[in-house]
């Protein structure tokens, strides 16, 4: 924008400013750094013209004619036409064509091209410039009839199509009617005449459905190509891209219009696709694919098959050589791997576009890291390269991209990577069928805590609700397993053993197939490529920590979670969840226990007993992070988790229990909540249980003191959940530290230890001054915070996330990746107020979004100490820490 | 504690700081408006000294040394013990005794006097400077060893009990074993022998119990009562009392020493208790009543029956006259209505207190009437005079105050007043013995909207679940029906038709009686006092209003209700729920067939069907609010409140629907939700539908347009529910906007209306500026605010809330009380942003709150339109309202 704004305010003639620019003849008017202006397309032609590659002249209508177009009802903008028009004169000039001209006829392409690229989102018309006159000069020019006719039935097409908005389908209609009269296959057999006599049944079909004639007029197409292009930029399909790809709707999009040239002249023409280095695998050398006598859609259509771009030498090498010298000098002007589109019209080359290419996870960090090494770009530069999100492909397996799958339904990508296994519907029987090698995908209605070994004994999980932060989410991704929740399309029958979606019935034993990229479900057993983890990741990776400044904790809850963390990077633990602890076997009874106490004095034997337990589990956590700081976080969930469900589990719990079934019922009926997630949980349980709390911080802190006395450095954080006023963590950490203090003493040790706080409940983002006085660090839990700040059930939301994204009244899944303006804010009011209290107070965040690279480049922003996600994001955090502080200057 | 602070600040020396006041000799250190430092009681001591009214004399320790004490672990500021010297020597000049001597011994109370009264919250030490010794004076000087022996025997029991924490029980232990030894019954039937023998058990009793011997040096006495009084502030007791009525835990109390005067030496001897005027009805006349030969305890103890004060007339006609002068002079000097003490030793009248007299709302408002009408106060004090909340009792039917009552349970008080009635269990049992003209209470685990029929036709409800803004509460408060919620006590077994409390059997058809302003149950057919308005109260109201600035609206869904609501004032409708519409027997099929419905087009016509009745529910309301706004909420709740519960109601449903049993159990899986209240409702429901909010806004157009053709006025505002981000109100206005144009159009008439939106999303008040730019109005619902923000579910918060009051965490219920500091925040971000970004915005608050008066004086402090509230709390709001424009200044 820089560019235009200057032109606009040098000047005081409101006439003057610019809206087209020109290229070729070896120089254009704008470079690639216009880009905003010119669109990618755009600014990248001009670019190339500037550097003497050959390239079709043309010019570029910029996107602030664009807005301008959207701002006032679909007007241009005053004078657009007239400079419109003198680019086309000088475009005639450099072509020595004309316009319309039945001798020497140009023709004109008509292209879209954003800022960035949205493939196939948005209009293009080619060989624009035809009517029954000049295609007599075409045949002339080409001295081919029925190349003539072909491009001019191909423009009526492409026209009535996108211009006229007559179905697409009506047009391959008389193609196919036409074939059929003739008795052919192919539309190459169709002759010049049988072409000639197309287009005039085109012609007809636009006047029947358009009411109107076919405009022959070439600048009369020219300008409805322009607005159909403009037009374009709001169509459904271009909207859902940009919601999808997060492209604000007011950029725009700029028009190209550039004049044709034709790969399919003869044996000396063709058109291809090229990358400068291996996009797959990022290898340094050249690919690509072409076709002899073709158009750039016959290379994409698939119906000729393209040879690969060495073959080219042998067959023009002249061409190839040249062609090998541009990409090369392409390569290191833009100093990245580029995709190229070429022409070749009667042996001459011509260069139709250059883009940064589009490459795999394994290729971004290759290329990176070679050229670095190449001196080609500085490390700065190389980390900057790879998109953080993009490693999941590296951590994950993944289904072979080649195969072509049919999904039996789709649901949300909750944890990514690909699981292939036979579907069982309980968490019993996954654990029964693994212990026997079988692999296994666990379909379920929900999971819930009580499912975490059926879970990490399946290869990937299903669930029919539940949004990004459900349970088996938020655990499948802790465990780096494939995940796909809220997957609507299936109703669960367990009982009966199997599903249906869509009609299709798929039972228990049944193989399916799940994308945790794309939340599609598959039948059968599909291939899956399983991901390894380069040196060149682990430079990109050792490059990517010298920049960061945000530090990147873990979200686990096991010794082993902890080790993987540790591995990935991991530089503490900034959430380790007790409740699941409580759900093991050995455990769960004596959780029961408690629950059941009818006195206080029961409630504690039954915690003491738990004691010993949860002593161990911190012990093995404090022992792999030796050296790091560890924050356990206090009991969360409900009470009424921890109690059966069915029936059955009922009568079981009454017999191991030795009380009767009406008892327990009695109890699940008080326990009973109809808004668990704003119930009685979080620090609400340890304030009318503060024996439990007790046991737990108990629990922690002999862990501490005996590993400390065998000389393993430990560093534990205690803290608070669901804290919403400051006396409730006033109340709960004077209970924290009477027993600290007491365990140090005990153990006569010396140990550091810090009590804070979870900062997840609106009210205490808002109050967070009062509560800094009272803690030792905040964790920010944006996963409740967006529950309530938003009022979305994550358990709920996907009966109407997915339309409101659908509809663009979000942008984004506000689980996966914060919502800056809303819970973002209450966020940064949080930090301000503590920091305004206590300005050394630590700040960090352990809700699901310390992952996604959006939300920790807020975090970095607005100044917190470090990010918390789950052990397979750590990478992606580490990266994305080290774009936030590398993109901040 | 203007007064200290000046002489502290006048004075460079710290010792300076005055702690101690002295009163008596017709001239005192303090007065009435000494209130914060000195106490109500000490103050008012102060005052009528200075007024000349005959008091014995004394002094007071001030509340600052209280709040020293407590900041300085219990240790008295430097300097007080001196203090107390000197004004003990002043006290025995003026009394022309000395504190400890044989002769003449001088005897003081000493007695707790905060702020605000307290009573019987904190101690009291009478007859201290009692020792064996001093009590030979005491003889002397009254003649009577009998007397002195008694007064004695108190001071010991007393200060044992007081000071000591000697078991009182205890002590009436070895009193009651003395007189059953004497073989007599009454206390006054001891000899002095028998007393003097009590004294000398009860000083062993002591000895044993605290291993240390009775103090029998006075200054030591003293000493150890001041710090009891001091201590006593912090008793359990007063903790609770303070926390139930807002009262500042940092006030401290002052300690009031005083000289004692004995209305127990003979029959020229009294004491009594009075009120310038009849603190039940308000009448002025003079009302108390007394006893001849006895101390105040006797009074209040209930012993022996009291005179009417009228009698002392007779019985001392002096000293009545000199009463009544005081009386008077009393009333016109505080200007209100005064509670006096008296005592009367020897002929000799003595006032030991005035304070101002507590009375019923009925009398708050005739005095206050009566006072403006005598002249004695303006206007503008009358309005002060009467405590908002207090009109409850003018609104509701009460139960006789004078009826001691024993609660089986006790729950929240949701909705004040008293109910009467047979115990049924199900809304339709209600509605058929209503039918019958039985009187029923419901009594249910927690109410549903179909359960509205049933409430309406009950005299109260009880539920064993649910808060403050249950459904139960808020449908109770708004049918102005008695309503106790949350009671945990009970357990209701509605199929077996009993619910049991503390091991008692309530059976249906047992007669049970509500307190919904103590939310207390009690067994059996208690007495109902049937409140009436009277004129006086018109013209305190009339009155208010003309000090008020803040709009009264009302939270409305009938005709009926609105008719009640304007009757009391109601300036508009704030809050008309459209769900409470789909619940009528007529709508409710036709709700679910368009819930069944599975594609637009069924769910249409289902939608067409409902559209004249709701129609005409919208025909009604606005006739009877003719002239005045109507804010309508579009459809709130999730669907699946309208489906059935049980197995029969399902069976029904199908027979009705003509579907499958199946197909309603799928449904009903489908629509579940885990957390409904963070679920698919409110606008989410009319974005993923916009047929629904299409038909609602159709049928308030086509109301407002038949009804303005007929000569109303009707002004519609549509209001959207829990809009979160500004694009939700952006989709659904422009629904509305399409349709109410259509209608308008359609009608030909000249409508005025609004589109506005609920502020009670924490989001929404965080991005208030975004979403100001689209509405209206904005209509805070502090109750889902509440939750939200607090992350409490209301329905839940039961099981913690009442603990969380108990250990102070939180002062008050935040869903009875908005919560200033943090939901009150997010409203004053709210009110600020939506004022930013449209200055003109119309703003007001819809939820429970708005008829609680802390919350209007908060309201109106941010500077909100208008307050909307249930109909029986509107004349509560308008004399709120008018209290925070007083107060104001």
């Amino acid at each position: 924008m820089q560019t235009a704004t200057a032109v606009r305010s040098s000047s005081k003639n409101k006439r003057s400013i610019k809206y087209v620019y020109f290229f070729g003849g070896g120089r254009a008017e704008g470079d690639a750094k216009m880009k905003n202006l010119l669109g990618g397309k755009g600014s990248n032609l001009a670019e190339m013209t500037n550097m003497g590659i050959p390239v079709p002249p043309g010019f570029t209508i910029n996107t602030e004619a664009c807005t301008h177009f959207y701002k006032n009802k679909k007007q241009y903008p005053a004078g657009l036409l007239d400079e419109v028009e003198k680019n086309l004169k000088k475009l005639e000039t450099v072509m020595g064509k004309k316009f319309g001209d039945v001798q020497s006829p140009l023709l004109v392409s008509v292209r879209s091209g954003a800022r960035v690229s949205m493939p196939g989102m948005m209009d293009t018309v080619l060989n624009l410039g035809l009517n029954d006159n000049t295609v007599k000069g075409l045949i002339m020019r080409s001295g081919s009839e029925r190349f003539a006719y072909d491009a001019y039935r191909r423009f009526c097409q492409m026209f009535g199509d996108v211009v006229l908005g007559v179905e697409h389908e009506d047009f391959e209609h008389l193609l196919a009617k036409k074939k059929k009269q003739r008795k052919i296959k192919l539309d190459t057999e169709l002759s010049a005449k049988d072409l000639k006599e197309l287009v005039a049944e085109y012609k007809a079909l636009i006047r029947k459905k358009t009411r109107a004639p076919f405009p022959e007029d070439p600048r009369k197409q020219l300008r409805m190509s322009i607005d159909a292009v403009f037009s374009s930029w709001n169509n459904k399909r271009a909207i859902t891209y940009r919601n999808l790809n997060g492209i604000p709707h007011e950029w725009g999009t700029a028009v190209n219009v550039q004049a044709m040239v034709f790969g399919n002249l003869g044996e000396d023409s063709g058109t291809g696709v090229a990358f400068t280095r291996d996009p797959a695998t990022g290898a340094n050398k050249f690919y690509g694919e072409y076709l002899i006598n073709a158009q750039g859609e016959d290379v994409v259509a698939g119906t000729r098959t393209p040879h690969p771009i060495a073959d080219l030498r042998k067959d023009m090498p002249v061409v190839y050589a040249e062609l090998v010298k541009i990409y090369k000098k392409l390569e290191a002007h833009y100093r990245d791997m580029q995709d190229l589109e070429f022409t070749i019209e009667d042996k001459k080359l011509y260069l139709l576009q250059t883009r940064t290419g589009k490459r795999t996870a394994q290729a971004a960090v290759k290329i990176a890291v070679d050229m670095e090494r190449e001196g080609l770009i500085n490390k700065r530069e190389a980390v900057l390269r790879v998109e953080p999100e993009q490693l999941d492909q590296l951590l994950h397996p993944m289904l072979d991209p080649k195969v072509k799958v049919s999904p039996i339904a789709k649901g949300l990508p909750a944890s990514p990577g690909a699981a292939v296994g036979k579907v069982v519907f309980t968490a019993d029987k996954a654990e029964h069928m693994a212990e026997k090698n079988e692999k296994v995908v666990l379909v379920r209605l929900e999971t819930s805590p009580e499912d975490i070994g059926g879970m990490a004994a399946s290869q990937g999980i299903l669930t029919a609700r539940g949004g990004m932060t459900s349970h088996a989410a938020v655990v499948g991704r802790g465990m780096g397993k494939c995940c796909v929740v809220g997957c609507g399309d299936i109703t669960v029958h367990s009982k009966d053993g199997y599903f249906v979606t869509k009609g299709k019935k798929v039972k228990e034993g049944d193989y399916i197939s799940l994308n945790g990229n794309t939340g599609e479900v598959m039948l059968g057993e599909l291939d899956l490529i399983e991901p390894k983890l380069t040196s060149d990741f682990r430079t990109l990776m050792v490059w990517a920590d010298s920049f960061r400044k945000l530090g990147v904790w873990t979200n686990a809850d096991t010794p082993h979670d902890s080790k993987v963390a540790r591995d990935f990077g991991a530089e503490g633990i900034g959430l380790c969840r007790t409740e699941h602890m409580f759900f093991g076997k050995d455990r769960l009874p004596l959780v029961r226990e408690m629950i059941l106490a009818e006195d206080t004095k029961t409630r504690i034997k039954a915690l003491s007993r738990l004691l010993p337990l949860q002593r161990k589990d911190f012990k093995g956590i404090f022992r792999v992070m030796c050296g790091l700081p560890v924050t356990i976080r206090l009991l969360d969930p409900p009470l009424h988790e921890f109690l059966p469900h069915t029936d059955k589990e009922i009568a079981e719990m009454a017999r191991q229990m030795k009380v009767s079934k009406q008892k327990i019922a009695d109890l699940m009926q008080n326990l009973h909540e109809i808004n668990p997630m704003l119930g009685h949980r979080g620090c609400r349980l340890g304030i009318t249980y503060p024996e439990i709390y007790r046991m737990q911080v108990r629990a922690i802190f002999e862990a501490a003191c005996e590993l400390t006395k065998s000389g393993y450095d430990v560093i534990p954080e205690v803290m608070i959940p669901l804290v919403g006023h400051v006396n409730e963590l006033i109340f709960t950490k004077r209970h924290a530290l009477e027993v600290a203090t007491e365990v140090i003493k005990k153990y006569k040790v010396k140990l550091k230890y810090n009590i804070g706080t979870m900062i997840e409940i609106p009210r205490a983002a808002i109050t967070a001054d009062e509560i800094a006085k009272e803690a030792d660090f905040f964790s920010f839990g944006t996963n409740d915070l967006t529950q309530m700040g938003f009022g979305f059930s994550r358990d709920d939301v996907g009966k109407f996330l997915p339309s409101y994204i659908e509809d663009g009244i979000l942008e984004k899944d506000p689980f996966a990746s914060i919502d800056i303006k809303g819970i973002g804010e209450l966020v940064k009011i949080a930090v301000e107020k503590g920091r305004g209290a206590k300005p050394s107070l630590k700040i960090g965040i352990c809700g699901e979004h310390g992952g996604d690279p959006a939300s920790v480049e807020f975090c970095y922003k607005i100044g917190l100490n470090y990010v918390s996600c789950s052990p397979y994001r750590i990478p992606i955090a580490r990266l994305a820490a080290a774009h936030a502080a590398l993109k901040e200057g």
